[in-house]
């Protein structure tokens, strides 16, 4: 039997308030650290660990919050989910992006059909489709193949391809993977669109347009951009463009496009880089068996999120140390830092991810809450970020959470040897510096050079950023996500804070304003 | 008489505590809310508006952020810093980065020079050093022309000249003011430099080495990593890279480089933009005459800034709203959100620009301070946001401040007519309409679909991103920053907190660690 109960109503989390609060200077160094360093680590799949040594926990507040974990049945809660129950209780849906990588437990059946069969048989449609294009089956008109993708979608239907494609673009290079140059309309804003049509081929481009309702005004509005941009160069818009959209939207069956493929509404946007939201730009640009494999490292971290043991589970672990940071530490942010320049916009997938989920003010049943849920994430590549916003992160008056993502190797493996050290090792060097500077600070009499230290990270590390342990990272924190929800009593699987904004729009571009918007847009002269 | 007093010292503050909040959903509601959008802006450089409608202030607020500005003698401050007092007490600096744009004051002499004279000074070398390079007198080893130029530098030598640069790239195309592409290498990350290697042709390539210190580990890799290629490739490397550094620094008289441009310890990296750091790529990429019209808008909006009156110094009234909602109502963090595709980069270059400045503990003099200072800074372009991290912005439960940006024009001029609005009018109407729901909300039975409003805005408003658009935007940016720091009664311009994190990390790549960073170092393999 599955409670869902606020979270200040469980006994657990009284109790974890409780519990006395590590001191991490203390914790992190010398002999202590070292120790915490070995103990404080589980396995993630594909050959990665979560290390969360410099975390404020000890073996106390592990307990309790393992307590948390028990009593909010998390484990059991995310069974129900993969079995198919109305865990999207704001829009009344199953919530079934894991299936896209893996069958957890039962079959889920919707809407007639096996829903494990359907999404494999998109993944194949799609894959057939990637092969036949780059083998030349099908080109354009001339008979030319297509040699760009070029992605038309917004939020879930951007952010998280995008990033996925720069994260595995060098890999894909350096490993004769690399089919195809893929680039992302987004924005409705005219620039976006004119930018990249100004930077590719049309005439051997091939164009997906990614909705799922069918009726997202930008990707609509992008999509009439392109169809434009491909007449005036002559070319047949229906003949470069393929949609990947839900069997029930306008442009299901349309002749506007070579080919559609399906999604449905068990899947939200921020979740879908494994349906055919990325399936059909990742197999176009690195060839289908690249996407499976993807796919294979998030069904391994899938199974990993099973675990009833919160020390033998990585995401459900991340997730209660963010509750305890959030809720009983009271830290209004999160840093999402990878040491990996293929990862440049991994942090803009987790903000959009983390904040879209979690940014609510009412539980799962509609009803006002009492305690803090989603925290903001930001984050940029180190070093990059050391040169920039660290300064606040290590002196400023607000304690900002950082996790950390490393891998031992770099992508393409050209590299130099300069003072002794690869490249590759000073960017382990200033990680492994960055998480035991922030932990353990230093003290100097010079006020201005002082370092309280207490700052806690954690850090994921990794052999190599490669398809099988993107695949793994990204469920990691999808299910951190998905537990987070659980705890805070949320429903993480619907937006409804993204509605108001679009009828408002709507209302200005209908000329049916009154008050403050009518002399906003007067000012913007719209 | 200038008094460095600690905010909290402040009777001023103290009075500010105990004006009656806003009430922003009734405020911005009706007629009250039209009238406030007429009334509650204040013109910037370049036709350009800073509107605070949106803001949690009236009139009783406003005078009493007023007698704050007056307590904390802010403008008197400002004088002082553009008349060359060491107001950059931790590194015992003068503060001179308004000066690479005009003179606001009195003549600023420091080692033995006329500060401004100085700067133009290298100003006129780099504008005549790119029309060199772009007439081809200034060629490779072959005789032919340099088409790509790439900056290798890190934090305020990487993130503003960056997003300088795709704030213009589009404008200068459509403009023909477009002369080279720019590339940029900031990763020690050896996958950074490799992936822009392999898509450049390097024979046709100018580097600009930049680094005020000349010591910068991160930069001066790259710089071997690049000095590598170019030799494997048959070149000379000395033929192709510049630098931008001081004059003290070892790369300032090396054989190295064909040219030197010299900056000094008077402009922090972070402010280094219209400095040489930016000037030479941007001259490089667009030519000298857009690098000037640049430095016109920033200079124009200096001059606002030296405004006693706070009701008509845009970045004083930024600053001190900013203050009130940081110190007064307890909000931790602020999203910059510019509608604008040019601006992709800016809310990057803001976080470091923000964060690294006011992210500090101690006051100007080392004392510790008992109240907060600079806050998480993040953003991305909308539209994008709206349908990322929004949800949590509308309904998320804390409060988020937001600066937006809006331009009644578009650069590339490219547009869509669909269904009766083109896309520019829809980027346009959805800022408007984010403003007033985001303050206004709408009450709704179902709580998940209700949104209580009260969640502050401003937006600047411009005619178009263009080079004089962008240097205001910049200067008022970073006028605010500095108010923020004289208000909180920091030094905006030292970063002390980024050097135990470089220390550590030597020691690692020495094998000279112990405890915790020993066993980091060994998961990491280093």
């Amino acid at each position: 039997m599955i409670n869902w109960k606020n979270l200040d109503t469980l006994k657990s989390f009284e109790e974890l308030g409780k519990v006395a609060r590590v001191d991490l200077v203390k914790a992190m160094s010398g002999e202590s650290g070292a120790e915490r360093v070995k103990k404080y680590s589980v396995p993630m799949a594909e050959g990665m660990a979560y290390n969360y040594a410099a975390k404020e926990v000890d073996d106390d507040v592990l307990a309790a919050l393992a307590k948390l974990a028990d009593e909010a049945q998390l484990t059991e809660k995310y069974e129900e989910l993969y079995n198919g129950a109305v865990i999207n209780t704001g829009e009344k849906r199953m919530v079934l992006h894991q299936l896209t990588r893996g069958q957890l437990g039962n079959k889920v059946e919707a809407d007639g059909v096996d829903k494990r069969e359907f999404y494999e048989k998109e993944q194949k449609r799609i894959a057939e489709f990637a092969e036949k294009v780059h083998s030349g089956v099908i080109a354009n008109a001339a008979g030319e193949k297509f040699t760009t993708v070029v992605q038309i979608g917004i939020g879930g239907s951007d952010l998280g391809p995008r990033a996925m494609y720069l994260a595995l673009e060098n890999w894909a290079k350096k490993n004769n993977k690399f089919k195809m140059e893929a680039k992302f309309i987004s924005n409705v804003d005219p620039d976006d669109a004119s930018a990249v049509l100004n930077s590719i081929d049309v005439a051997h481009s091939i164009f997906i347009l990614v909705s799922k309702s069918g009726t997202t005004l930008e990707t609509l509005t992008n999509q009439s951009f392109v169809m434009d941009a491909l007449k005036k160069a002559g070319l047949e818009p229906a003949k470069h463009m393929i949609a990947v959209t839900s069997e029930t939207s306008p442009l299901a069956h349309s002749d506007d496009f070579i080919e559609a493929f399906y999604m449905d509404d068990y899947i939200g946007g921020r979740y879908s880089s494994t349906s055919g939201v990325g399936g059909a730009v990742l197999s176009l640009a690195f060839g289908p068996d690249v996407f499976a494999e993807f796919l294979d490292g998030a069904a391994a971290e899938d199974k990993l999120a099973t675990e009833k043991d919160l020390l033998k589970n990585p995401a459900m672990l991340d997730a209660l140390i963010g509750v305890y940071e959030r809720n009983v530490l009271g830290y209004p942010s999160t840093a999402i830092l990878p040491y990996s320049q293929g990862l440049s916009r991994f942090p803009a997938h987790l903000q959009q991810l983390d904040m879209e989920s979690n940014g609510k003010s009412v539980n799962r049943f509609g009803e006002p809450i009492d305690y803090v849920t989603g925290p903001v994430i930001f984050g940029e590549p180190g070093t990059n970020g050391q040169h920039s916003f660290y300064q606040l992160l290590h002196q400023g008056t607000d304690i900002v959470p950082m996790q950390f993502i490393g891998f031992k190797n770099s992508q393409i493996a050209n590299d130099v040897d300069i003072q002794g050290s690869t490249s590759q090792q000073k960017l382990c060097a200033n990680v492994a510096a960055q998480i035991v500077a922030f932990a353990c600070g230093k003290a100097d009499d010079n006020k201005n050079k002082n370092f309280e230290g207490g700052r806690p990270s954690s850090i994921i590390i990794g052999d190599q950023l490669n398809p099988k342990t993107l695949g793994a990272l990204l469920a990691h924190f999808e299910n951190k996500v998905m537990f987070q929800g659980f705890v805070w009593n949320v429903n993480s699987f619907d937006q409804e804070g993204v509605q108001l904004g679009k009828v408002l729009a709507k209302k200005v571009l209908a000329y049916e304003t009154d008050g403050a918007l009518t002399e906003y847009s007067k000012l913007l002269n719209i």
